[in-house]
């Protein structure tokens, strides 16, 4: 029988981050409530998010938010399939009660998560059909572990299948007190850039390896953060699991972090009793702390789900399960962007990278010549309307703003208040040379006279910089 | 006040399509258990998807299911987004009963929808918090058109922002009874192509004009089917909105079909009592037809949500909506797809591209050289590790077959079995020669020695070229 703390495995874990005050994250200091009230601000500013009572906890992503996270999405995704190896799979939302009653969530956390009526309450105009009553309990799903655990079980596994990585971005819920919701940072619908790696113990070392590297690449080479690493090893009592597989995942994490030449501190014991785990904390521009990533080990959901593999020696063995996220919850990490650059993003997530501005607004051929390169950044650098857009195709987010004020009123403002990234402006000059002035909203000083090709060129060199 | 059928508006018609028995489409054959029993059984050999009874209805995709479905949703939001002109937005999945009253759904089709407590049911142990009475009752969303009805309500909206496009593919839920459910033809939980336009009347034509440009860009020329279009006009009674409104959005829509050539039949008064709409029925290669996509104007849920926009003399106006998918259920169309090609997916949906096949499979050299092609078209065509995958990067599901059986019998079987699209065969001369030979699953007789580089650029022309 598996006590009551038994059960509180890896997945649950991950839950807790959202939400515990006792964790180890807790200690540094965490979104304030400010800083939520800034990021709601900004959000409203900027057309990005909004909330409403008919739906509490959950938001609603206006086209220019929904763009920064789908870009953020789509960035680590494609990361985690093509260069990490992961495997994307989807699961449903809605399991019966059997399934959390198995991974221990039924009894545990059952106040966390949405109950939902599998029945039908009326009977049909045209089919008497009864009541199902088998399908009565549901729960919207919390995390995406106990899906990818039957994913696995699926299959008859060799041990040449592993390591074996699924990665969903599913929607989750946990139906957190009304009082506790905040922005988008505490949520009752968000979503996780959510992996699970199930390997052998002997390549618990190269997975590790693999998830640090892709911490480093996000938080060091792409936004730049200071990062730091916690290592929590296992506690004196109570801990799940065999000693030398403790020893070999803890001295596996310590050699790899000394390999990287990574700085670490040690929680001495301050493990989960099922297995050690490193988690990342970044600092923000105003020099505050935030835990993003994690990545757990854990011994103990392949046996709740009795998951096996077949090894060289054609016998059955339990794999071991990594829980990790890189950006955590992808709301969650859009919240600490937000206030890291207080509105001001970088290029490749500006919802407003480039405004085009004629300077005369009435006149058609200046209007036209406006639209022609608005059209042409947006579909992908394409004239000919019959061209089905292709996968590779870039896609800026450019406007026009011909509003019936001046010029230089008009570029304060798209500077100031929509902090455009760059901006077009369209004199008689550039119509007659079918030519734009182009400049970045942040040096007045070089203004240079380019082709719709070359502009596009350009931000498509701006895009993958990631600058 | 609204009779109980005159709120039977636009989205819920659609919701209509998969289910009802006396809808036009049930004038056609329509998808069949015999079908869907191979649709499952290639689902199953091709590793594709699966259902369990832990969630019935909610389909489980495996990589190679996902895969498929990902590229469909990504080829049609690509084309939604960028060619026509819709903004992607997100709204949450669980709305408060308030909203299902105002949209006319509680009334109607409360049973169709799973109903979710929203309060806690227990007290947590460190806050004595109460039950959250006023958050009692949800309902999972069974389509998209509130949510964006509340997204257009948010601003104040000028004609000039008009016409606004909305998009959103995020998972529907409609409570199936267990004894309809049927692969992926049947679902309780599914994804559309969905998209919401809201326009002035005078607009109606064009946006008509694109939706069948866009039907006609994807079955016509990227599926190839034979399709035909059915108008349905307007009803000799109870009808809703103005006698005018009418006859210029069935004009439109006539003259549109006209001028773009397109054959069609009429429905006359088979119109919903809310506005005309258009219907795309496809033929696959059994013969059988489906409908799939729909454009239907909506005059109605425009009043129920008292949407209106400031027009050019300052006064307040009210939008039409134009509720239109062009892929309906991806799930569906999904199954539609397995059905027509049964099981051999062109290369661009194929889960199964390339089999690299060693011929010797004990020898490290060959395996090595196996593994760097595989390794260089998983990887976007790249060589160094350091490198972050860009948006434009082509990825493609190749895989080594490195069993240890005779190179003839796993040729044979790639082809026959796993429906490869191309084979690599490495030998002693390809490796030696630092090339790879080549060629389709269909044609024996053309074999290339070529380098990495040339096979991607091969498979990157495919790709593109959608056969």
């Amino acid at each position: 029988m598996l006590s009551k703390r038994s059960i509180n495995s890896g997945s649950i874990s991950l839950l807790k981050r959202y939400k515990s005050t006792k964790s180890p994250s807790s200690k540094v200091k965490t979104t304030s409530t400010t800083t939520n009230q800034l990021t709601s601000q900004i959000g409203t500013d900027q057309e990005l998010f909004f909330n409403d009572p008919v739906s509490q906890g959950s938001t609603f992503f206006q086209p220019n938010g929904k763009f920064i996270f789908e870009t953020l999405k789509n960035f680590i995704t494609l990361q985690t399939l093509y260069k990490y190896g992961f495997k994307q799979v989807e699961t449903p939302l809605l399991f019966k009660k059997d399934l959390w009653e198995k991974s221990g969530h039924w009894k545990n956390y059952k106040e966390e998560m949405f109950k939902v009526k599998g029945y039908r309450e009326c009977e049909e105009h045209e089919h008497n059909h009864t009541i199902d009553a088998s399908a009565e309990e549901y729960s919207l799903k919390p995390m995406n572990c106990p899906g990818h655990a039957l994913l696995f079980k699926k299959q008859l596994r060799s041990y040449q299948e592993l390591p074996l990585r699924f990665y969903e971005n599913s929607p989750l819920h946990r139906n957190e007190r009304t009082g506790a919701l905040m922005g988008l940072t505490r949520l009752r619908k968000f979503h996780q850039d959510d992996g699970h790696i199930f390997c052998r113990s002997d390549q618990i070392s190269d997975e590790l390896k693999q998830c640090l590297k892709f911490l480093d690449l996000v938080y060091g080479k792409i936004f730049k953060f200071e990062y730091e690493l916690e290592v929590s090893t296992r506690p004196e009592t109570n801990y799940l699991g065999e000693l030398e597989e403790w020893d070999l995942a803890e001295s596996s994490l310590m050699n790899i972090l000394k390999e990287l030449g990574k700085p670490y501190t040690i929680n001495k014991g301050d493990g989960a009793f099922y297995g050690p785990k490193i988690d990342c904390k970044i600092k923000d521009n105003n020099g505050k702390k935030h835990q993003v990533a994690t990545i757990q080990l854990d011994f103990q959901l392949p046996k709740n789900f009795e998951l096996r593999f077949m090894n060289a020696n054609n016998e059955f063995e339990k794999p071991i399960m990594i829980h990790r996220a890189i950006l955590g919850s992808i709301e969650r990490f859009m919240a600490i962007l937000l206030d890291h650059y207080k509105g001001d993003w970088p290029f490749w997530l500006n919802p407003k990278q480039v405004a085009i501005l004629p300077i005369k607004t009435k006149e058609p051929k200046f209007l036209e010549h406006a639209k022609k390169l608005n059209d042409f950044l947006i579909k992908g650098g394409k004239d000919c309307e019959d061209d089905i857009i292709l996968r590779k195709d870039y896609h800026f987010r450019s406007y026009i703003d011909s509003r019936s004020e001046g010029v230089g009123l008009r570029i304060r403002d798209n500077i100031t208040n929509s902090k455009a990234g760059y901006l077009v402006i369209i004199g008689e000059k550039e119509i007659n040379e079918n030519k734009y002035s182009f400049r970045s909203s942040k040096n007045r000083e070089i203004v240079e006279l380019l082709t719709k090709e070359e502009i596009f060129d350009r931000l498509v060199k701006l895009e993958d910089s990631f600058e």
